[in-house]
């Protein structure tokens, strides 16, 4: 018994660790993302590739810009292809903790639509529903792989481990 | 001898963990790519530098497009480095999670070269003797460091701790 | 007692985890970035967003390049703000593995001032005081978030666990 209370002891640590400490999201000013977010050991990291939107108007032109819609519209389907690929891993979009928004000019106006990105973000990311945002960072490229895709989003996400 | 019992329940989840589960690759579709990649806790992860070509026509003008030729050719120069950065930290291609491929316009086409650039890839990843395939963003920047530069590439690998 | 030491045989590899080994920098050639950083387990991942410069002319119109600086004065004030995101972590930019910089063209030349945002990073970085070089990419993008932004830095930065 004494031997017993020794190693517990010894081994506090260690089993303190497989607990699984909290993931910790500083949030710092209004806007809608973490400045920070911390991922203790005891994790599982998700890194998803940057996926691009899936054809949201069939009857349109086959790899037109009409055949995605805008960039709000494609954002809500990247987003929704990034649940999909978290979900098989055993993961959701509360679990992101890092997110990189690569966004192509709208050829209507030459430039990034930021505002359109946005308005899809922020119905996934700090909602009542779903409160965790990750941290970000979103820019304009030259080009993604497509002409007809105005955004492309890629996230690390992470999930207690089994 | 009862404390022995008692502490090998206790201390099971750690002790399973000491093993190091397999990173778990999801591959969808036919690209390439995987969609995503699962990296267990247990693992050393190695941050590799964004790495650019090595000049491969020392011939060639010092700085030109011509000492590192077109976007396949600076591709598997790129790779070659990346392997070599990895293998001075116990690692290889085979150990890549995440890859991030920035490519600049072929001056030629004033395009992104990423046919150019997928030749290179497909004979170093997903290949008969090395199956394994990153999670991956690639899109074409505005400029890398050197006008001569069309490619550069930036990996997370990962090994088991030692 | 013999239990005692049997235990403590048992549970070595684990023990041995708990004291952190070091982080493994490989600093390969002269430019002051690590060829590739090893983060072994037992480490806190701190995800830090893209970080923007702060106002540092407030006399100038708002919004204007003029209230922002150089990209060397963004770069200074931009490494001000991640240093502050990272000590409300417990972590400081010695900590850093990995970074992204992302510069856009200064519009009174029309390319990235790569040479001005060394200047600052320079100050940081691969000093006496503080010697740790991250893993990097850099790169110039489309455009920033706002056309008074000449560069932000994406950082991934590592503290040992509590």
């Amino acid at each position: 018994m004494k031997a017993l209370i020794l190693m517990a002891v010894l081994f506090l640590p260690v089993v303190a660790r497989a607990e699984t400490p909290p993931v910790n999201r500083v949030y710092a000013g209004s806007f809608p993302i973490a400045e920070s977010v911390a991922v203790p050991p005891g994790y599982t990291t998700l890194y998803v590739s940057g996926l691009v939107p899936s054809v949201t108007h069939p009857d349109a032109e086959k790899g037109t810009l009409a055949a995605y819609g805008d960039t709000e519209e494609q954002t809500e389907s990247v987003i929704q292809n990034i649940r999909k690929a978290l979900q098989a891993q055993g993961a959701d979009l509360k679990d992101i903790v890092s997110m990189r928004v690569y966004l192509a000019a709208d050829p209507t106006t030459g430039k990034m639509d930021f505002a359109g990105m946005m308005k899809a973000y922020t119905r996934y990311f700090g909602t009542s529903e779903q409160p965790n945002k990750p941290a970000r960072a979103a820019f304009q490229v030259a080009a993604l792989t497509s002409p007809a895709f105005l955004v492309e989003i890629e996230v690390v996400a992470v999930k207690p481990a089994a």
